[in-house]
């Protein structure tokens, strides 16, 4: 994952033994990208098949390229930037491995490939034998990481960057600014981290640092510093620059959309740009620049009389020219320092100049067509990317994301269809921590990741499923925490007593989705907790895809095998109370669950004895869909749902006929 | 953990609610160590209870601090340095919590003491009510850390540097070259980690940055760049320094000790030196600087003829001498950046300056008496601090070092005991990766940290015990990731199967203890794997102390509670083999391991029947005695053994009897 363009598989497969080592044809200097990428490697094999690899690098003294089992051949080493060459060769068989493309990058494409290829055979570990041939769909493949809301430390994003090269992502776009906090430290504008980060920011170093990890892995890194609106942090440093005279401001706790907005008519505030831009832009090789622009409504200019009268004198008819006035300007001065300009769709108005490139990312949620602004925007003239429809931070099941396409299904020219160069994945950090980030982001993204890689005609959500499941033992090989953090909430809900009972019950109950969880935005701030049950479950709970195939195979043939299938299931759920019961009295975040896990025990107790007398009554019907439907008992709190209620209410119909 | 000086338990508990607030009198800056402490603190506390905390910090503005929940006072701002007061008082009643303190360092010694307070009571968190007066017993509380074997990047040390913050350690000794690598970025001698370290090095702001981070936890840094001997990396990049002519040096891809060594007569070494310490010193500000000085054998200086025509040049009887002559001349380096020298026991020699610290490390499995090296330094004048009985890479059990004391039994003087200064754990990294190094280091290294810190009356082994599982959970609440990488080693070996046999086997197993698991330290090389099952089991295996106390009642009572203890443990055991055989398909790691399970499900059985019948016969002896015996069979070759084994015989020469 991501699917190749064109595989072909057979069986001859090459088998991992002490003796395997790596060729890098051309290649001296240990400190290369393809080299350390090569070394990388070498550990994920040894860690993963246990194989004590003997010297892991062909010694180019003594031996021959034709020698060593794995042989990498690449043209020349690229500049990383857009639209470099990606593609890449990779054969397997019993005799050997090859690896060929024209840039380092694209062998590096070829070695997470080949990753993904080591499977078990015959009790031993091996690859598996292909002929592939590869390249990508799209040339901007992303993920975004919003660090402001909660901050997100260095060995967060590396391991989040670590996994994007697993499955071929080539953007990182950082959003580094928001109303809850400026993560950057600033030499010329100190007080922006000083006073509005919390202490919680990258030094200039660090972020070089960042920069350079992810150019080792062909990953390119586009800031986002978001104006002129999700301003307040820059406000709670320099309130002279804000459209509100007099106000005093202060770092956002909440989450939510803000009125703090930067002031477009202040010469002042272009000053302070420029000086911002100067600073940091050099710590950003990549040519883009993201600003933002997004969900300014304008209150505080419309409430301004000094703003008002600017733009009667400067014929700006509304807050939107206005806005595209103050983008103009951002535009000139990021051209000093050499970036293009690119923004939320709300940039695209009217005399936006057409190098900038538009971040489409509203949809039914906002009122609109779903990626409207993308078909705007190549018809419009832009260069454009698609983040609507990949907002993984909705917690939404992963096929929802997978089966949007960035390109839409309107006619378009040729021309138009070039302008549109891909998609990111988007990663709001409102209810996430370092301790939770990663299970919101793998394994969702890896298909995502394939969407944008492979084949338009990839789509098969079965395939996807199964793939993705083997990708994400990948990446916690890799160092990504999504296992290994959800086991630790169950730990500590549990005060480090039996946790089967949690995981069980998390296996049929999904986070509240499309922020319904933090409703108003109130109850979580800075300080809330996030180890509670709603933390440890995921989209696409882990018995409900199963549990429903059984319901289904059931309902058409009322076979035994989908009947015990069931039985089993639910003889696990009605257990799930009395062993929460065990626990409680040495774990006080188990009583908020135990009105849940009595619900679901009792749905199970009735559905096992519905299944035991292949009947429902009536009664019976109406007690089970009440049982299901309290799910919003404000009583229960716990942010979740229960994620296997229509496959209930389905099973149940079919035993009331 | 530790234990404090002085503690008074009452019953008037403080519960934690959303309203906790922290009030710091006197701070108003939030990058202050102390408050960034807090901050640490309240989202440990936030993560721990699940509270929904609305603010965390009292608003100075409108409250006073009498009517904040946690209310810190402290006099001054401590320079992180040897001999700083790091007394504190704590007060826990149910209205509200104080610390007081001399230092902001030994406030934070307060929070780490007040975290480890939370408790469940009545089914919520509270704090548990108590009066404790606290003070280090030693000044010197350290942990090393070799990054030189196996490199520990950024992340690992960080995590690691709060997790001493939780125990009050407060010296970090970074052991940054060795044979197997440099790991500094050095501007003015670039090729020491252009060519000495695999690329795996720490830039100078990562230095910096880690500094800075154990400096906010109130933890000093020492670095130690070992020479002359331990010396393949400097000689890697700097052949013309080494004291064997004509040699190709390479980084060693082994463990043990090794030949190459600086050359002492030339002068180019210390130019080389000077030139090293002058870059790397003003990276740490702690006074002292480590330069190793041990395990050199001085084999290459006795193969030189002109180093051998130089030390009876200068009247150099031995080796010994010629070391000290080389390590005076380090001291006046050192002096001139403002470092005073220590090293490893070796360094003491008869024209050693007094202002030497000296590092006793030597005992038993050197062939000298554990820690002698300790007196003969204070006898001889010089400060001192104690590893030898720290070794915990030696994977000997917690209480072998819990019970060692720095102050020897022998009679000294006040002044002399004086120069005891503390001591230090030391993990050295042949057989440790990132991935494991955190499984090694803690929990045990929490009982090492009470040694250094509490009373030498403080001794009581069960009561570790039941504080460092504890402690333990703190642990993994800040971060350290003992518990997630055990558990995901065994998701690896099983191939994302069940795990709960391995885990089940795990805790009757342990690793090869005092480095007889890399016997001849050849089988492990830098790409060996360290993932397998040795890797997986710790020290004090979990159900070996719990079995021991079933045995010994048995043996002294037959009650029927003690044999069913021991009965369910057996059954359990008993299925292992069976349960590792249905995954074993899907899982080549776990073929290597049925020979043991086997064997263990063959004694389980064995002791099941002995224990139904209260009998073995004489046969069903010997045959158990075999099965333990062959714990060293080859073809097991699985570097661990079986934890029970004396357990196990002592119940079955009871059956016997």
């Amino acid at each position: 994952m991501p699917w190749p363009q064109e595989i072909t598989s057979n069986s001859s497969d090459f088998m991992i033994t002490p003796a395997f080592n790596v060729f890098i044809d051309g290649e001296v200097a240990t400190s290369s990208r393809i080299y350390k990428a090569a070394t990388r490697f070498i550990r994920y094999m040894t860690d993963k098949s246990g194989v004590f690899v003997i010297e892991g690098f062909a010694n180019t003294k003594n031996s021959k390229a034709a020698s060593a089992s794995l042989r990498i051949h690449y043209e020349e080493k690229a500049e990383v930037a857009m639209g470099i060459d990606e593609s890449y060769t990779l054969t397997v068989t019993k005799e050997g491995i090859e690896i060929n493309s024209k840039t380092d990058v694209g062998a590096m494409h070829g070695l997470s490939s080949l990753l993904q290829l080591i499977k078990v055979k015959e009790g031993a570990y091996v690859f598996s034998g292909v002929v592939i041939k590869d390249e990508p769909r799209f040339v901007w493949r992303g993920l975004m990481m919003d660090v402001a809301r909660h901050f997100m430390p260095v060995e967060v994003v590396k391991r989040n960057l670590e996994a994007m090269a697993l499955v071929k992502l080539n953007v990182f776009h950082w959003h580094l600014s928001d109303d809850q906090g400026f993560r950057v430290e600033t030499k010329t504008l100190p007080e922006l981290y000083q006073l509005a980060s919390d202490g919680q920011y990258y030094t200039q170093e660090q972020i070089k640092d960042i920069v350079k990890f992810a150019d080792d892995r062909g990953i390119r890194v586009v800031p986002e510093f978001d104006v002129p609106g999700h301003g307040t942090a820059f406000l709670t440093a320099y309130p002279e620059l804000g459209s509100k005279k007099d106000m005093t401001y202060s770092l956002e706790r909440y989450a939510g959309i803000f009125d703090p907005t930067l002031d477009p008519t202040n010469e002042k505030t272009y000053v302070f740009l420029d000086k911002l831009f100067k600073e940091v832009a050099p710590l950003f090789p990549d040519i883009y620049f993201h600003i933002g622009g997004d969900e300014n409504e304008g209150k505080h200019w419309n409430e301004n009389e000094r703003i008002q009268q600017f733009m009667k004198d400067n014929n700006l008819n509304d807050n939107h020219e206005l806005q595209t006035y103050f983008n103009i300007k951002l535009e000139k001065i990021l051209a000093k320092y050499n970036k293009s300009l690119m923004g939320w769709e709300e940039i695209m108005t009217e005399n936006m100049p057409k190098t900038a490139l538009i971040h489409s990312w509203r949809g039914i949620n906002e009122g609109v067509e779903p990626g409207q602004s993308l078909v705007d925007a190549v018809k419009n003239g832009y260069q454009t990317i698609l983040s609507n429809g990949y907002y993984i931070d909705l917690l939404l099941p992963v096929e929802d994301h997978y089966l949007v396409d960035p390109m839409p299904g309107v006619s378009l020219t040729e021309e138009e269809r070039n302008r549109i160069l891909g998609g990111e994945a988007t990663m709001w950090s409102e209810l996430v921590t370092p301790l939770t980030v990663d299970t919101r982001i793998w394994p969702r993204t890896a298909a995502i990741a394939e969407r944008f890689w492979s084949a338009k005609e990839v789509r098969d959500v079965e395939s996807m499923f199964t793939r993705m499941n083997t990708v994400s033992q990948f990446l916690e090989l890799a160092g990504v925490q999504h296992i290994k953090s959800q086991a630790y909430i169950f730990r500590n809900i549990a005060n480090y007593q039996d946790t089967h009972a949690l995981r069980t019950l998390s296996q049929i109950s999904e986070p509240f989705k499309i922020y319904t969880r933090n409703a108003g935005g109130t109850q979580y701030k800075t300080y809330a907790p996030y180890t509670l049950f709603a933390d440890a479950c995921t989209v696409n709970a882990a018995s409900v895809r199963p549990f429903r195939k059984a319901v289904n195979q059931y309902v058409l043939h009322q076979d035994s095998s989908s009947k015990e299938f069931m039985m089993t299931d639910l003889k696990k759920w009605q257990q799930v109370d009395k062993q929460l019961s065990v626990i409680e009295d040495q774990a006080p975040l188990v009583t908020k669950i135990r009105p849940y896990s009595k619900r679901v025990s009792s749905i199970a107790t009735l559905m096992i004895s519905g299944l035991q007398e292949a009947k429902l009554t009536k009664t019976q019907l109406k007690e089970l869909e009440e049982l299901i439907s309290t799910k919003e008992d404000p009583e229960l709190n716990l942010d979740v749902e229960l994620a296997i209620s229509k496959e209930l209410l389905q099973l149940a119909a079919f035993l009331t006929k």
